[in-house]
């Protein structure tokens, strides 16, 4: 029997008798797993991890019922993490620590979100995400498949703050935003465009655009860029492969393979 | 007797017997309380917090006694806040997860810190303040009445790093600092002024100035600023009401108000 | 026997019996202390820290024993820090709230690294470092003795990210990095140089250059910064003593005493 069927959950852990906790899920110490919560099997949650943490209607409505938090086959969440009640997250998802995701946000299957990264809810992200660490992503962003988020990103969505308009940002598939950028409210970055490290982005970002500098400029588009490494960075599916779906075989294989499906 | 004069206080909760804990107030498992805590009524604490954390003289003080933390009633501290011995907080006051609020800090009432935020301690923040997500506000900052703070702002306080000088930002009522912007050593933020997106600021910022870039300079002033959504944007008081004390009348009526008292 | 070789561990700690604890070691409330763990005398481990956080192998591997973890004595690690498996810290560590550490790091002693910092693992940091609130190092960075790096500082690693290839920074001792500043994969910061507050590194800086701007450029040379409250800020070690090892009797004095031994 080892190994096969058994919920791993360490004693301390408070688990609500309204969840519903999958096959060989690994539940660590002092976690705390609220109403609603479903973990579908194979999950590991880290130590002091907090799953399906209450909306802030909680505090003021005394009928509140905790809206179901769903976290797919597979995933990994690491130590000290909070995910709100009401978000859905496909399989093999990996989190790191201290991340928080609030609610209404759906995550598609075999993202990455990196430790402290702050997902403020209302949010889409689509699959094969990698958000780093302390990426702040406001309500009401989108990001598409295959998109890379670098450290200490934000995405805003207020136009002129304090105010009670909320437009999100769009990423599309395969763009990369790097360490630092910052991407006001309502813009759209286009497939495959890259943004600068430290950039400040106030209007939209054509496909393959690279952008860069405070405010953002285009700079040039990304099958101009050189490297001393590799002929052609960018578009970067063509040479990086690890923790992809084409992994092994290729971006060009695996595409192909998709449409002869 | 249900719901009145309550406590309930998680049984993993560890709290000392030199603190004081009002009336219908929450403590959520896992929860530290150090001696000489007074938490008012109708206090929620978050698990995993720590309130009344010893300071730095704790470990090399034999006789160290932990001064007081007081925190006002209606207060909600989410999960994983730490928040030093020897600071005073207003009444409903709101705090995010994670957050550090470090000793000698005094917060006034109804203000919000978000998830993140770090209050090195030594610091005023008024009354009504916004500060959002993983902002850093150095020793001896002070946040005037109705300021607000977006995410990853930094108010720094020492003119030429390390040295033993620490000059405070001052930051007067009704300004907007929006997110990513660094406010140097000893600057001071007129009242209603507007700091942009990651804006360096390294002089002093006229009341209702705009001003952005890296360097900042300014651009235009609040009331010239147009907008596709709202006739005039600024003063966001005039327009802007969630959980304002104007909420309802608005700022003109409730100010009239305030005079006539 | 009151204080002397009593381990001061709390009940809801969880220690493995693998790992090695010195003598006169505080260990608090809910602290998790994994396998291969050797923690020296003398040594404080806030609550709701976990030290030798098992590797991302773990998850992959089933014959995965975790790597040793040595922290040297008289550390303290504050609440909530996570420390990885398989790195090697110097004694008189002083560890703010919620670190990340992960695995493969060298640090030495009298290093400080603030609340909140993320040192993602493969790196090397000298002695006497001061790591302030937030800082990001990347894999591969390499950071000199008497490095000051501040706030929400990033030092990066990849130079067309995505991508297989990891070029550290490397920092040499005596150099400032003011808050925020980025600093691009492979870079070297020079002896004695200062980075200014926001800049985007994208070259080397000779010793002594001080660089800002995005993109940063040389502005001047450290002796040439003029301060009204100190005659020669630059460079610091000439005036700024605090925890330093010539605390008491000036840089000057000291490095005489090194040569003379």
């Amino acid at each position: 029997m080892k190994g096969i069927d058994i919920n791993q959950i360490h004693p301390t852990a408070i688990i609500s008798e309204k969840s519903k906790i999958g096959r060989r899920v690994t539940i660590g110490a002092n976690v705390i797993i609220y109403d609603n919560v479903e973990l579908e099997d194979d999950i590991v949650i880290g130590p002091n991890s907090i799953m399906g943490e209450p909306t802030a209607t909680f505090y003021k409505d005394k009928d509140y019922s905790n809206p179901k938090l769903r976290i797919g086959a597979e995933s990994l969440i690491r130590s000290g993490a909070i995910i709100y009640a009401g978000s859905t997250i496909g399989k093999c998802f990996k989190c790191g620590h201290r991340v928080t995701i609030r609610e209404k946000t759906k995550i598609g299957h075999h993202t990455r979100i990196g430790t402290l990264s702050d997902i403020q809810g209302d949010c889409y992200i689509g699959n094969y995400v990698r958000i780093h660490s302390n990426v702040h992503v406001g309500q009401k962003s989108s990001i598409g498949n295959f998109v890379w988020i670098f450290p200490y990103v934000v995405l805003t969505n207020d136009p002129h703050p304090p105010s009670n308009i909320l437009e999100g940002v769009m990423i599309e598939e395969f763009a990369v935003i790097a360490v630092k950028a910052v991407i006001l409210s309502g813009i759209r970055i286009g497939k495959d465009a890259i943004v600068g490290a430290m950039s400040l982005v106030r209007s939209d970002v054509p496909s393959e655009a690279v952008v860069g500098g405070n405010p953002a400029k285009q700079i040039t588009t990304i099958r101009n860029i050189k490297s001393k490494y590799i002929e052609s960075p960018y578009p970067w599916r063509e040479h990086f492969e690890r923790g992809m779906p084409w992994e092994g075989i290729g971006y060009n294989e695996w595409i192909k393979k998709q449409y002869d499906n």
